[in-house]
């Protein structure tokens, strides 16, 4: 068992750390492999034994010193419990299908977000507003970090197992499907309003209430413009002239409330 | 000159490096003391020329080697470039005249924040989304990071610059200078309503159309108790229930949202 990376290993599980986390994993609808407590961890096993202690699923539990528990965990001060999860298992054809008519579906693109807190950030945040997948791509210049690293994980507080997400499309490809199955596509832009006939709107003149995927680009240069193209219109937040932009977090905050205000009234 | 630190020193001024910020102090209204290039860091002069080279301010312009550059800076690989500011000077006082009967006041007050960058990063959306002055407090439990330590700076993007920002106040005592002046205070709480008679609104149910101040709390605790309930009124952010939270900085980001799509229409 090997928790360093985080990244899916050839079996597809991911090592999960700390009793929230563990915790967060136990609650979700994921796999678990198994947990593993060292000998000061044992202390989370109260907090613990509700999701360990059911018949129904024999999670196996696994007790180590905390010497070894240190050599393979990712954290410098490792807390001594740890969790080896399975992701929820989907694919783009099945959130595309998921989302196809229905008028809550609220997908997530990420195109080149490579800094692991953002992503964690944006999907914790995108899960409190009512997102109900994310797509982890890549475009030309950049991939996007996983979901699933462990500094991911923990500034995502664990939504990354809660939602649907999967990863290793391009961005292309993913904005063709989701537009041949009428889920409106709009891209995040910082660009100025160009000669296109494509659509530049304020966030509070989308209609929210249908199928839609928010594209989220890379923090220092956004969006490659061919990428933004590709979608049904753009959005600009409107900021003062004295801050050159918001940070790729607190604009995807801003559109995953305002799609969240709009569908509560 | 020590760059070290951030902190006004005993003569009030902060270090800035790196060319962006350099020309972010430069292009506001603080008094700089010196500008300072290394060695390598003299490729950046022309990037700063148009604000150097300007006969009515004469500021002073040092040059050093790398090596003594390099002991004098906070970040691990510096851009040889740096200048010594003097932040805006400004008083509780003053903000708060400022915003009386002004409608548009929007008054950032962070109490308790300790994470410099998360400081940082609702200074730039603050300013992003309109914010005019912001007061950073204590309250029993902690007090703020300085919006001048180079870590806030830097995610701040120069924002702690361009507006008049204050600190060193006891969160009670500035929220009550700030209703004295009919300016209506607001606190963010993730507390379930209670018995009390204070207002629990949506951030879409507040009328931002009049001077406003807004509490944001500590990343882990929030609020205190009795900092929130001196405010007018509290906002709850509703979020899915399989969401413990939004970070601070989020919810930072969407109701200084909120506050400028009202304004704007």
């Amino acid at each position: 068992m090997a928790l360093r990376g985080g990244l899916p290993s050839e079996s597809g599980a991911v090592g999960v750390e700390g009793p929230r986390l563990v915790e967060e994993a136990l609650r979700s609808a994921c796999p678990i492999r198994a947990v593993l407590f060292s000998e000061s961890g044992a202390r989370h096993h109260t907090r613990l034994a509700p999701y360990l202690d059911r018949p129904e699923v024999a999670i196996p539990v696994l007790h180590t010193t905390d010497r070894l528990f240190e050599g393979i965990a990712d954290t410098e001060n490792p807390q001594g419990v740890a969790a080896l999860v399975t992701p929820r298992p989907t694919s783009l054809e099945e959130i595309i299908r998921t989302g196809e008519g229905c008028s809550s579906a609220l997908i997530l693109v990420l195109v080149g977000v490579q800094d692991p807190g953002n992503v964690g950030t944006i999907l914790r945040t995108a899960a409190a507003f009512g997102a109900s997948a994310a797509i982890t791509a890549a475009s030309g210049q950049s991939g996007t970090a996983s979901p699933f690293a462990p500094k991911a994980l923990r500034a995502s507080a664990g939504a990354a197992l809660h939602l649907p997400v999967v990863g290793g499309h391009a961005a292309a490809a993913a904005i063709e499907q989701l537009r041949a199955a009428n889920i409106y596509v709009m891209a995040t832009s910082s660009r100025e309003s160009d000669s296109n006939s494509q659509p530049l709107l304020t966030p509070w003149q989308v209609n929210w209430c249908r199928p839609v995927a928010l594209l989220i680009g890379n923090e220092g240069q956004g969006l490659p413009e061919e990428v933004e193209r590709a979608a049904d219109a753009r959005i600009r937040i409107p900021i003062s002239s004295s801050v050159e932009s918001l940070n790729a977090a607190a604009a995807a905050a801003v559109l995953f409330y305002e799609a969240a205000r709009q569908r509560s009234s």
